[in-house]
């Protein structure tokens, strides 16, 4: 359990002041929307009012007469894309596939398709210009759901994908099954043991469908993108990204332009959850900026943002478990369906990876299938795939618990996965903290209180995430007063700048208000990828030691230079420098710096890492309880108390620790219980608001218990494992438990909204109720 | 003599298209000016009517009552200064000082003195709100040249002032002559020899008097501060300037912040030449910011530029020099007195230092002042004090020429300083390359050339500068694609950008439109002092080339990695990749960069210098010929023919060596024949646009032949010198020899503009000329 403090540390751990919070509080922090150029137009997307259908022409020339406009562009203004396989954070990006959602070229295939775009010298005159542009569409069927869009005789989206065969995430696959246009371009696989024999020795076997609404990343602050393209073929993009990095290899794919004529400049962020580590507006506003020869500026609506970008997949799974009477799981069988959206590429891989990942199971089998449907293309979302399948399979491990009669923490700390035990797909795991957070949970005050009244239950599951590692720059420049700035680029969103500024503090022995981070461009510092995956305080924390002591090594030489010693004839400790002989007094850092300009210049220390390849990453699990009270009439769920342990390895700033656990609480409950996109008939996205997309407030939610479990990742120097995105993956099985232990009602669909819900209850009373209420229906 | 390109590289010594160039003519370069933020205010400064006055109070309340007026701040707002004297660029800066010419305490000192700002919702408002402020002043006597302030009966500016005999340009000084108030703060003294025992072995001995005239630095683009002050004490100013480095400290010690809390962000500078080394409106934006919680942002108008900001000193100047019959000059006095303007800080001593560094003289003393005036305090200007001293010894010599019948060029290479000389302040030179300079001259066709006509004349001189070191900061950024990004702290005035792309382009084997230069600000980037004092590509280019070759070494040692080699095992040549033993293909540098991942990550190489403390910085010198014309009737002198020979030590670019020596050389001829502040008799300036201050444009000059001499530095990798500054040397008495041999007057006033030049011209015609000229006056 964590502490707030390591004896080995004198800054990480503890809980200084946030270097952005008065930036933020103040209105001084400047979000993509804050950015503004001397003659820069206002840029537009004119959106298909059609979920699915092709388009037979777009006239544009009504709207170029109108004045103001000063630049349309189309899918003909768009370079053909061939489809590279690209890794972008923790996704396969087609980068063919991806130019196609940045704007429909033949067919649209979701409502809120982007078909053009206007850039005019106002917002107003741009929107004026979309209404005059003419699209000639031939309406085609929609298929809305991986369900339908899986049936033989389903209406085909793309006609040149084909069902592939994919026996781990990043293999492009062979064919599998007769070379007919298909929706689901992917099938993952995962097998051992022997299910049959597995399913044999068990004594419960409980088997169940279910099926989990797409919901969105939720991000306050909607996409934006300034572009500036020179005659020199630069182009500059102000946006809102979590990887400024991605932006640049992406816009490269989608224009065609070398990555190194394009230099891309992260905003300050208003929340992401992995919806923002790829592209939609850059590659228009640079086209729109290129046509026009000014820059152009672009900002989404919220409804622009809920019907094209996001969301994560709804899935279809079945799920079925064995297990001994003493509660040992023999075998597993998974089916998993995620619902893509319009081009390939849902997290069908990892959500079948993670699945069973906290149970040791040695006969096992996972299908899981990429499933492309009329819909706007999945993004990253917290834990890309995990959670939804994790939602089907902790429902099951409940109900086989309930079987065994053993309490749900028991029965799977009996089947814990721990070192040593093989993953689902594979390698076996490194050092891991399930068993810790099941006990931190079971010994928890929250677990140990009672439960009592009507109508309520307590629920608990497990989650797993891998956490990412790939590639981080830092550089770290000591200043001639003794302060000390610390350069990278990620993007801060959950608190990197605060445990950069730590782990520099902590290095150098300077008090951490003293270190200013800085988070660059991508000229300005080397490559790095996303904030995503839970890897930057891994990765680029990584980085910024090294660099920390790449500049702490130049000091010693520069203090032994003074001294006229050896550098290992100097001895650096709490921030001082002291000639081991004792023969001259001992200097602080800030004394030192002042004299860097007479010992050779400034100090400038760097470091890169690639934190996967070097086998630093460390995985995660957590363990959500909830106890739930239902109201018997309208089946509105109340969340009374929630608590998540979770293995963050080490906490470096416990404060944004707990942040991250919370956020990721609140954003499950959320999916748990009322996110979903409610598309009519034709296709059409219905809730296009924050008030018909029901995300839960802080008055929907008690306080978040947070246990913050620091198994220390022993392949980090500082213990790291990341901590942003396992937290979501509990939460909707945790709470499906506590309704069932509160009202009886297994629900096996999310989300878990009054009126599903409701209807669940009544199916279980009886016959009349049913009756009476499917009338009121 | 300059071939364009020298064989050992391929890079450097070619003329690539400057990489800011689209910008700059696009108007996509981002100048302070073109800074805005939401919520932005804009400031105006209330100036000083009076050249001398004490303030006997200010009142505001008026003011602050006009609506849309937010904060007014006066003297009274800035903390008290002690003088703290830091070395800063090529100058050594007195802040208790710096803070009263930021803003007048209970004295002005000149006209347009800053004595009060205001911040206001518009330019015009701020404007009015000026209107309202009440300054009651007690107006006193101006004193507005050196000659008058040395006056023992002289009213005294500074009544804290005392004369202060220093040995070296550093040195606090010593008392000299009584305790008493005085106008002349700081005397240098340089002496060796015998001078009575070198004037007895003269034939010849000249002994002249000079004036020249204080000129402006005339950048384009006005100081311009955009600053935001967070309620965390954290100050962020965007600005024109040479340095952000320096406005961060000098900004911290007017504003008794630490250095830590200011983050200076550089604009694109539209021309500095040294006045953009120091700071003006920045304080005064940063301490408007607090006061009213806004960003305030201000920019000078031409006027205030004129009146309140550079310039460089007018002296007086007295100079005997004697030689023998064969050219042998013998000894040398010298005495220089610094226009200061209203604070201490003239560049008296690097004038004094320079005066007759071309010349090896055993007998030798020279004495300069630093004398405060009421006029603006003085700011750096290419090649700071050298110009103005160089004229008066330059003129004197080729007097010295013309008697002993000698050759003036044959004159100075008979006494011509060269490697092993001692400077007049001490040293000896290093390899240096004047005998170069005049000997390419000599050669050149401008020289051998007759010229013929009625009042024509031509005149060389020459001149010498120390060039500047100090420290600078780089780091390179190697990107997936192969492209590289170099990032410095060097603003990018004559073409920094360009030279350092070329001298990564050179080291790594990459074509230079690859390499894309950054600007950082001062969080970004390591210590990096002013572009000025020649230094930028010799110190900036040392650490670009070090940063170079760090990620040179790292990206051998992944080429290593992939082959399964030593790095010693890879050969790197010409971009390319090669396993030593030939075992495997060769590979790009692109074709490695796409493989950093998969080696340990990115490579970031790093580097910074102190390039003065290990000797690396090469002095320069520059001869300039002059061909004039001077009409007859109105004395309006016309430059028919001007070449510069100058030692650049290694032109990287020469496109742009040339440029600077063509700017330097047409702002020389605009100090020589036109420039200077008329100030009528109360001290007020009555020339303050740039209709009335007249700089030369291209309609008032030839093209200017420039004669790039290479003697290598050898103490610098690429044998670098500085180009910016020396050329500006010789003009003036280049010209003023000129204008002796077309029409027989020897010009011992700057500027030789047609009135002064008539008057002296008609003074050597009969006295009845002479009397009806001065009846015309």
């Amino acid at each position: 359990m964590a502490s707030d403090q390591s004896p080995e540390f004198k800054v990480i751990g503890t809980r200084p002041v946030r270097p952005d919070g008065i930036d933020k509080v103040t209105g001084r922090a400047k979000y993509g929307a804050d950015y503004a150029l001397p003659g820069m137009l206002h840029g537009k997307v004119l959106r298909s009012p059609h979920a699915h259908a092709r388009i037979r022409s777009i006239n544009v020339e009504r709207a170029l007469r109108l004045p103001g406009v000063k630049a349309i562009v189309t899918g003909a203004d768009f370079p053909e894309v061939k489809g590279v396989m690209a890794q972008v954070g923790e996704l396969i990006v087609n980068t063919h596939y991806l130019s196609l959602n940045v704007m429909a070229r033949d067919k649209t295939l979701y409502d809120g398709h982007a078909v053009a775009a206007v850039a005019a010298t106002s917002k107003h005159i741009a929107e004026e210009a979309l209404e005059l542009i003419e699209v000639d569409y031939e309406v085609l069927p929609p298929v809305m759901t991986a369900e339908e869009a899986m049936r033989p005789d389903a209406p085909v989206l793309l006609e040149e994908l084909r069902t592939r065969l994919m026996t781990h995430r990043t293999d492009p696959g062979s064919p599998e099954g007769p070379d007919r246009p298909s929706n689901v371009p992917g099938h993952i696989r995962f097998e051992r043991g022997d299910l049959a024999a597995g399913f044999r020795a068990a004594d419960f076997v409980v088997e169940r469908e279910f099926v989990t609404a797409a919901v969105h990343q939720g991000y306050i602050e909607p996409q934006n993108a300034l572009a500036v393209y020179g005659a020199d073929e630069l182009v500059t993009i102000y946006c809102s990204t979590q990887g400024a990095f991605n932006v640049r290899t992406l816009t490269s794919s989608v224009l065609g332009i070398p990555e190194g004529r394009i230099r891309v400049v992260p905003a300050e962020i208003g929340g992401g959850f992995g919806g923002k580590t790829t592209v939609y507006l850059e590659p228009v506003a640079a086209l729109l900026a290129k046509k026009s020869g000014r820059p152009v500026k672009m900002v989404m609506t919220r409804a622009e943002v809920l019907r094209a970008t996001g969301p994560t997949s709804g899935i279809k799974a079945r799920v079925k478990i064995g297990a001994t009477r003493n509660g040992q799981i023999t075998a597993a069988e998974v089916w998993l369906a995620y619902e893509a959206g319009a081009f390939p590429g849902s997290p069908f891989a990892p959500g079948a990876m993670c699945t069973l990942a906290p149970y040791n199971i040695e006969n096992l089998r996972i299908d899981s299938f990429d499933v492309v449907v009329n819909r706007p293309k999945v993004a990253a979302y917290r834990a890309p795939g995990s959670p939804a399948s994790a939602f089907a399979c902790e429902c099951v491990i409940d109900e086989l618990a309930e079987q065994c009669r053993l309490d749900p923490l028991e029965f799977r700390l009996r089947n814990a996965s721990h070192e040593g035990t093989p993953q689902p797909a594979g390698p076996a795991f490194k050092k891991i903290g399930l068993v810790e957070t099941l006990e931190a949970i079971r010994a928890s005050d929250h677990y140990r209180a009672p439960l009592e009244g009507p109508s309520r239950g307590r629920g608990v599951a497990c989650g797993f995430w891998f956490n990412g590692g790939l590639q981080s720059s830092a550089v770290v420049n000591i200043h001639s007063d003794g302060s000390v700035s610390v350069v990278t680029g990620s993007v801060d969103i959950g608190g990197t700048r605060a445990t950069q500024a730590m782990i520099v503090a902590e290095t150098l022995g300077v008090p951490v208000e003293d270190v200013r981070p800085v988070v660059a461009d991508t000229d300005s510092i080397g490559q790095t990828d996303v904030t995503g995956g839970s890897r930057t305080a891994l990765a680029t924390g990584m980085a910024v030691l090294e660099a920390a002591n790449d500049a702490l090594a130049q000091l010693i030489s520069r203090a032994a230079k003074l001294w006229d010693k050896k550098p290992n004839e100097v001895v650096f400790a709490e921030g001082t420098f002291r000639p081991a002989d004792g023969g001259a007094p001992p200097m602080t850092l800030r004394q030192l710096a002042g004299r860097l300009a007479r010992t050779g210049g400034p100090v400038v220390g760097r470091a890169t890492v690639n934190a996967g390849a070097v086998g630093a990453v460390g995985n995660a699990f957590a363990t959500v309880c909830v106890d739930v009270e239902v109201d018997p009439d309208t089946a509105k769920v109340r969340i009374l108390r929630c608590t998540i342990a979770q293995d963050v390895g080490r906490a470096l700033h416990p404060a944004y620790v707990e942040g991250q656990l919370q956020g990721a609480l609140a954003q499950g409950i959320g999916w748990a219980l009322n996110e979903e996109y409610f598309y009519d008939q034709k296709g059409t996205l219905r809730n296009f608001g924050l008030l018909d997309y029901r995300m839960p407030t802080c008055l929907d939610l008690p306080m978040i218990e947070t246990l913050v479990v620091e198994v220390p990742n022993p392949h980090h120097p500082l213990g790291v494992r990341g901590v942003g995105e396992v937290g979501i993956v509990p939460p909707m099985a945790a709470v499906a438990n506590a309704i069932y232990r509160a009202v009886g009602v297994r629900m096996a669909e999310l989300p878990m909204s009054p009126p599903r819900l409701l209807k669940a209850m009544l199916a279980t009373r009886a016959e009349p109720f049913e009756e009476q209420a499917t009338a009121a229906d």
